[in-house]
């Protein structure tokens, strides 16, 4: 175990220090990785500001850049190094990605208090969507229902 | 009010619509649309399995080619139609694209019910890191406070 957490150190430590770079160069402070068998798969910075991509924080674009070296959908196996801990959006995308643990670092109140905005994302989630600050409003209920059932009698499908 | 609930109907079928076309193909049933001054930005469906991107959710394609298209980071003033109601990955990142409101058609719990777990992720988010059934540890804290120190005092830096 003593072995294990070094190596968790180890990492954690270029995830943050991914993160100093990225601030450095004026992006967001953030940082992550993807480890499997020892090795980095996959590294990725927040890329907000340079990219005109708000879903590219740290963790999705290492996500998506270690399902392309591995040619998955599935991060089997594999451990993700976040320099902080992940918003809703990256938390979900790990939970979709199914990486098998999670280190981070700084927790999301420091990010918070850094000016990045997660603790209110974290009380939306929360909220029924009627109830949410930003408008949200539901209809065609059964028209949606169609592709549902396409997508169930399409056996050509892959599940994920 | 009439007239606006005839548009966001249309523009829904067409998300419907889109959903119905990856179903079709064997792709996850899911379709997105940003649409700016009633005209469509962009156009999303799911390209999970199709592109080995487990965040290539319908509404993050829809966002990031609209991002692209708008060449921002942000979405002011547009509206976001998805088949389906945004999984909490998704709802994290129209959080952080900021359109103006959100229509959509299938409840989550109808998600669920066609094999998509996102009720599972929902609870998960509510759980503290330590009792996630995905085990995620913290370590490094205060080693972790540093990029967001250079972020602070980068003058360059542009916040999102």
């Amino acid at each position: 175990m003593k072995e294990n957490g070094h190596r968790d150190e180890r990492f954690l430590r270029k995830a943050i220090d991914l993160a100093e770079e990225s601030a450095q160069g004026g992006g967001g402070p953030f940082g992550a990785l993807v480890v499997k068998d020892d090795r980095i798969v996959a590294e990725g910075t927040n890329r907000v500001t340079a990219g005109n991509d708000p879903t590219a924080h740290a963790e999705i674009v290492a996500i998506r850049r270690a399902c392309e070296a591995l040619d998955d959908f599935q991060l089997a196996g594999c451990t993700l190094y976040a320099s902080c801990e992940p918003c809703p959006m990256c938390l979900g995308a790990i939970y979709w990605a199914r990486p098998e643990r999670v280190i981070y670092a700084a927790p999301h109140a420091d990010a918070t208090r850094a000016g990045f905005d997660d603790s209110m994302i974290y009380d939306e989630i929360d909220r029924p969507p009627a109830e949410r600050r930003l408008p949200m409003r539901q209809l065609l209920r059964e028209e949606a229902q169609r592709p549902f059932r396409t997508w169930a009698d399409n056996e050509e499908r892959v599940a994920y």
